[in-house]
């Protein structure tokens, strides 16, 4: 497999890779859930290369994750707000911001706080089954490959 | 922000792109959480060089997401298992999969089917909130910043 053929990969990891499969990408898209839209304000909470946060821009309205939309005619500005398939990325940020809050513990106390609109409440993301409602744990799921037939380990019943 | 500052970046998604920022590992990740233990195996389903798949293992045994165990002692051979830390990514990539197969939709019918053990149902991970119980759409969040003060748009009610 090659890195161009990730697009059209079979397996959905591999193509959520070949849109979010890059640090600086991911770092943007973190910011714009938290509601940078600015070319400016995206380059200042990264810190990186004017060139790197353009290139990583461009990249996100290409695969139709930024939309890139004028505010400003006389100069013309423009500024980048997610599609409905970014926010749709809200989720997918938001579990692994917990499992480095749970794994890699930081150093410092910031913590960004996420409240559930609706309850009000500091919350963190339960994974929960569509089907019965319940949280699944990691050990809860067997994946069935229908061209390897390869299945996670049995687990030693209860 | 330089790469090698990342693991000590305050903010816990940069943290965890310090162990999963590269694309090669996620895959690896996902084969692993697929039930792949061997070398071998990993090689065989990446398609890539051996040096490319030594290099990301060994970055996961530093990071603890996987352990080298020995299996036969002549000749010596080894295999990955995924620790605590390395389980708990789970969630993590069923959500990348679920949003890459709502939003990039492949060309082909191949699709990974995560069954839920304790239900016994083929299923699709829905964020749950831990405090109220309810499903978390993207737009229902908010997030505060204790850094920025910056905080999502708000939504109009609705």
């Amino acid at each position: 497999m090659r890195w161009s053929e990730l697009e059209t990969e079979p397996c959905p990891v591999a193509r959520a890779m070949s849109v979010i499969g890059d640090r600086w990408t991911v770092l943007l898209l973190r910011d714009a859930l938290r509601g940078v839209t600015r070319f400016e304000e995206f380059h200042r909470r990264l810190g990186c290369s004017r060139a790197i946060v353009s290139e990583r821009l461009a990249h996100l309205v290409e695969r139709s994750i930024l939309v890139r939309e004028p505010y400003e005619l006389h100069p013309p500005r423009h500024d980048y707000r997610l599609t409905e398939s970014g926010r749709a990325l809200g989720p997918l940020l938001m579990t692994m911001s917990n499992w480095a809050e749970t794994w890699l513990p930081g150093t410092s106390a910031y913590r960004v706080r996420r409240i559930h609109k609706t309850c009000g409440h500091a919350f963190q993301p339960v994974i929960q089954c569509s089907e019965c409602g319940e949280p699944v744990a990691p050990g809860d799921v067997e994946h069935v490959d229908p061209r390897a037939r390869l299945r996670t380990p049995a687990q030693k019943p209860a």
